[in-house]
């Protein structure tokens, strides 16, 4: 998915800049960057992370960096920041979210002579150019953002570097999230809220959808208001976001343990302890064993020395080799136990598959599921969650797949927990798992877990539901 | 301290050896090391891991890695393996431990002519080189290692690689644990057991105390048998081990568990919930909250992307560093809640007063604090923990030279914790690090927490006991 | 200045193409870089080579790059090949020569709405990306190319690759070479003929003028017939170009022998022998040896094993470090001799100065200096020899300056070789060098060794002469 | 082969160091290695040079490294400098040379208990390790080194560094060359005397065979003083040494001058021009030119951008690719020409087989070849020139085979340029190489160009003659 960080300060802002983007490290998994102004000068340097740190790997940089405002990037794919040169002056910028319509819409600027493209990797347009150039074709950042976001199909929250400090804009639904934090003498701007407090900001604003602010060491303004409809992802509590952010105001973790909570009084196996499957799966259980009063265990735990990341890896191979490798398991923990897990949602299976084979191996009595929230239904259209992964290979797919023959029909009647269709899914699922027991979250608990009104929400993988159309405008 | 780790197999060895080693990161900061030997061919490579992970810096060498036969190391300080050529054939070696009279040796080696030392860094000798060269005065691997393990004050626990095989030597007492596993065709040799499972490895055999065995991928035949005299380090279930191996048969998890409902059951203070100092609070805070009946949660989340290692730089500005920033609070399960927190050990509480002012300014109302072993007044001589930790900066040190003027009288006294000594001395440390309440636990629930007859444990941190000598040999 | 290649074969292309590419490393210091295509995968690498050689950047990628046609660069300052997309579709490029009015054009084109440049460093526009800018403008490759010579003030030659092969262009009035090689199943493009016959091919085609061709492994196409204006730097075979290359079929050797042996011919002084100042001064001093009947001898040696360009570094420090070490005095063949130098050119004369000072001390009895071509009153104003170097430094202007007071007076005089001007700005050429002779060769002598009319060679750097104007487009 | 510097100066030595060490790149082409002593501080730096020049890769270390004394190595195979501690104290040290009984020396030692090796690269010992540890057997560094050089059968020259100083050797029959140098405040030891000028240095003193003495900045101390009998290799001046450089005080590039010049007088060819071979043959050939009163001339450039060095590379089949590559061949001045070339040696005639095709295949009308040495019959056994050239694959003893169906006989006949089997063997040679005319110098004129008496000459690789023995002593 990716995740930016950015600051203004009246003094140096490169230590917090390093450190604050560095905290987004869980987000994306190939290309780091980090871009400092200092007057005209624009230094920037971009570093393939695939096999290293962040830190370690601009560490170096450091030294040549010096300005009181800069941009940094976590970037699951393409080269970021870029800087460019156009019409509204030279600036910075680095953008996250999903183009949908990127072949679309870069065929209809290139129909316009003058218009090209320079970043290119594997054969591939750079979102974040086509993202420039759609802000170069008007008169002002503001206009420029405004007419993107209208065009865009998908999600783009972005910020841009300029001579005067950061505009910040947050894409028009507010799928992903932006804040703004405060501190004396310096302001950051985030996607997650724990990047801030170990660096001693507080958190002064979260941008509203479609929201687009100039930030200075000296305070916000206002470029464009928020708009009305909030469409953010119910995912980030789940899976995505790292426990100790908030967005809109809510605490991952806390989220996470209420989740647990609600999967707890719906239900009642008799389990021995509670436990979740890392990194997400956690929070989940922890808030299940508190609520239903059984031990919180870890029989299997994480080798974070070495598989430091929660997100997953693009390539299948290694994804499915990190899965095995990262978690170790605990026999003493196991053996002769029944074990209740939380997870963060089934996704495909195939990495489940493999831990619950090594807990029946290692002597596990029974193995109990809960996911935190719904079967998975839809592949994400708005972000950018995983580049390769086919809708049709989600657990709930395959399962309609093995009842109906096909993977396309009754989708609204799967989506129902309350279906005989849904269940036959769940007991589908759970026979392909070779679970005890699986039970999943219902879509009302986890809304209310997560306590924002269901309309703010987007629940379209779970039940396909988009509100408020996919973009306002088009060429 | 550092971890090794060997695998002898009938078909090609080198994936398990990078995997196995690599699950020793957690040990060592500073260098990584692998050997293979194919034949009379022996192929090394030793990379600085300071500032990278052990897997990023040797994926590039192990194409030019071939061989049914090879050691790992990860290592605090100096460059290994060796290989070595004498008397003896030439051989490969890896050691891990505490040479505490490594220059008298070195002195007593250079006065027999023909002795020299090559393996330099930084003006020290290298004390794999030290062991060998000890070992190489004697006529068999056998004599050798008994001559050795009986020169050195400390320990030395090591693997020799050679066309046969590897020789596998616990150290004489026992403080560092090895293991081997085995699995069809192959056998391991592993500090930690927790690097086994999940390379099809199961545990065959716990090395007694000064044991030496020949492993081949046929069998183990015993060279020297076991000791009568075990000295394990209690602190290896405490504090240094990964929470899935096991040492003498007792996993680490399970011990930190029962740690934590020690002290649950020796408690009375009434809390909101209950909270571990990650890493190794974690294991003892859940089995205080099961115990107690109280909810687990997690105020403070680790940002493992970036801070991946749960052992600690051996700089000091480097370990402060990382002490404030790997850990990110979550104000949401902070503020207005009164928290008690399990930890390893208050070693010198330099970065708990950080955590605890934390708590603090975001809203705690009372912090209670709960080290899973009573306070430390001996620095380690046996195993290198630290290389540069003065024991006047001990916690409870600390607290007897205010008490005292002296930090070094009426120790024993100290130890005892029904005396009014140690009640006066914790109070002091509570009150250095203003906690609303601190109880630490008593030596003989620790103990039988951990399970092992205490005579064969190491208790010297806490009260300056050395069972069995120093050494039974000198020049 | 930088250099290209490219190539375009029935079979992969990838060994002559980093072959053929770093047989341009004399023409520039800083980045390197190679393109393949494969259909419509592009595999692009750009390095750094300030700190190595082109080849041991450039020989771990070669295993990632599969194709059978590619561009190569080596680059004095900017990244290349640069990958661009534009309504001419998907193509790489890499340009060769001097943007003079790169402002105006930039500013010009970012006044179209929807131009904007990625490509920046160090705070400047790519002029390759420039170049791509105003090509794209227009509806074809030619057209485009076309229009970008006509408003370039400079020169600008280039390659572009597309799916079907290489369009190559030569600058406007010819001022660089661009030649093509062809052997069985391949064609190459390149700057330096001296890249061909190790690789088996013979040249085919020297391009005229601005034209333009497209080539494949078949055959070559014209798409722009050459200009009939011609104005070849004379340079290139004076001091830039290697020995081994022809340019308009003109070896640079042989030009250079000839050179020597009309300087010997216009001389009349006694010398012990000839010796040339490496590297360009080698070829004129052999032919000054032979037409004299003198000995060549080497008394000072250059050390290519550390210094092995020929191009000297854009920063000063650097570059007079280099001339101090890289060339190695002889003591055996200065000490007590009359030695009789040839030099390309005395450009500002500050290490030469070092050189004669160097020959002295050794015990020169004479130092006779002969440079192959007059006095320099002009600076570049068509390639991109070097970026920092100010008119006024040449070692001819600040004669002038000393007999003038000012530098700008009477030039075309100073250029008369028959006038008293001339004469006296020699003079203090040399004696500011302490020189025991120097003697320069005439214009007409120069022409004549090249062998090409008069009218077909830039002269500027000379007699100031600007034939054909600069441009023939403007916004 | 390997070469070594060394500074002990009263202020910091590290620029002479880098730079005197980087003045030897020519000599090998593996391992590079620089050590500075700083009081009790040590700091050693080695680097693998195989793919990148000695500056590039120390310049990063410079900056860590401080101190008035230090060595330097380009070593061709082993890692070095080597810092050992030993009963002598701890030391670092380098060496050159050959110790043709490495096994059985080895062998010696590892019989004595407490000894052992530890530097081991691809299956063997580092012969400066079992050098130093020869002399760690001795009281004394003078006793040591006088016992090493009585036990090495080939050659070793070497320099130790201790906190006094350093300590430098000349191998016993003087086969490598060591000067001192000194300047203002500094001393400076050096196999090349190349190395000295640039830095400021004038030549204080050749060392004499066996040799040993201590240099610090103040002065020079006889430790051991020179021994009757010189070995000096005579193919430094003819083919290894630096142009620049000096043994003996007799200057390679004027001694080549002076080969060239009795090549000449030798000769009665026709020819239209002389060339010479790169890099070594090029002396040769401006001799042999200024005799003969002919033109010299450059039909083959060598790309030194990309080829700098003239050391080859061991492995064949990049000495081959280098042998094809490095020259480009110019055809104006081949076509239609008699060429003479002057050649070092013809050492097995591979790569001028394929120099020679290619001048025919561009025309040359004749190719008349001059090596400057007899035929070589005999490897070397006391220098490392090359680990894997076999002595029936020198071009002699090819045709030796040809004419006598064994490579052995008749070899004292086959020495005598008188012979009718000498002229038979030059006519085999010939003949393989399909040139026009062979002739070789003859020994004695060889030796008359050197200028040394023969018996202080070793010619050996020509005639088999070995004087003074093999070793003065054995285990």
């Amino acid at each position: 998915m990716g995740g930016f960080f950015g600051v203004v300060a009246s003094d140096d802002c490169v230590a917090d800049l390093f450190y604050g983007t560095d905290y987004h490290s869980h987000l994306g998994t190939q290309r780091g960057g980090l871009v400092v102004r200092n007057g005209d000068e624009i230094v920037r340097s971009i570093h393939n992370i695939t096999n290293a740190q962040f830190r370690s790997k601009f560490e170096e940089d450091l030294p040549k960096m010096h300005g009181r405002m800069g941009l940094g990037i976590i970037s699951d794919f393409e080269d970021q920041p870029l800087v460019i040169s156009s019409q509204l002056g030279t600036y910075a910028i680095v953008t996250v979210g999903k183009v949908h319509n990127l072949e679309h819409l870069t065929k209809h600027l290139l129909n316009r002579s003058g218009t090209h493209f320079v970043e290119i990797r594997e054969g591939e347009i750079n979102p974040t150019e086509l993202v420039a150039n759609l802000v170069d074709g008007e008169a002002t950042f503001e206009a420029g953002i405004s007419k993107a976001q209208q065009l865009i199909d998908g999600s783009c929250s972005l910020l841009l570097l300029d001579q005067d400090g950061i505009v910040a804009a947050r894409d028009r639904l507010g799928r992903t999230p932006v804040a703004i934090g405060q501190k004396e003498g310096a302001r950051a701007v985030t996607m997650e809220t724990s990047a801030l407090p170990n660096l001693g900001y507080e958190v002064e604003h979260f941008l509203g959808p479609g929201e687009v602010v100039r930030i200075t060491a000296d305070g916000i303004e206002t470029l464009t208001p928020p708009g009305d409809n909030l469409q953010i992802c119910s995912f980030l509590w789940i899976y995505y976001g790292y426990p100790a952010s908030c967005y809109e105001g809510i605490n991952v973790e806390a989220c996470r343990n209420r989740c647990g909570a609600a999967l707890a009084r719906a239900d009642d196996v008799e389990a021995d302890f509670v436990a979740g499957v890392p990194d997400s799966g956690i929070g989940h259980a922890i808030g299940y064993a508190a609520e239903a009063g059984l031990p919180y265990r870890r029989p299997f735990v994480k080798y974070t020395p070495t598989w430091p990341r929660s997100f997953m890896p693009q390539e299948q191979r290694v994804r499915d080799l990190v899965a095995k490798m990262k978690l170790i398991p605990i026999e003493d923990l196991i053996e002769g136990n029944r074990l209740l897990f939380c997870e963060d949602s089934i996704v495909r299976g195939t990495q489940l598959t493999d831990i619950i084979r090594r807990l029946f191996d290692r002597g596990a009595r029974e193995v109990h599921m809960r996911p935190a929230c719904p079967p998975l239904l839809h592949s994400c259209k708005f972000l950018n969650f995983s580049r390769s992964r086919s809708e049709l290979d989600l657990a709930g797919r395959k399962a309609i797949v093995d009842l109906e023959g096909s993977g396309d029909v009754h989708l609204d009647e799967y989506a129902d927990p309350d279906s005989d269709r849904y269940a036959a899914m769940v007991a589908g699922i759970g026979d392909r798992l070779e679970l005890t027991t699986l039970r999943y979250q219902r879509l009302d608990d986890m809304v209310a877990a997560i306590g924002l009104p269901r309309e703010k929400l987007c629940t379209f993988c779970w039940n396909g539901e988009e509100l408020y159309g996919e973009q306002s405008a088009s060429y």
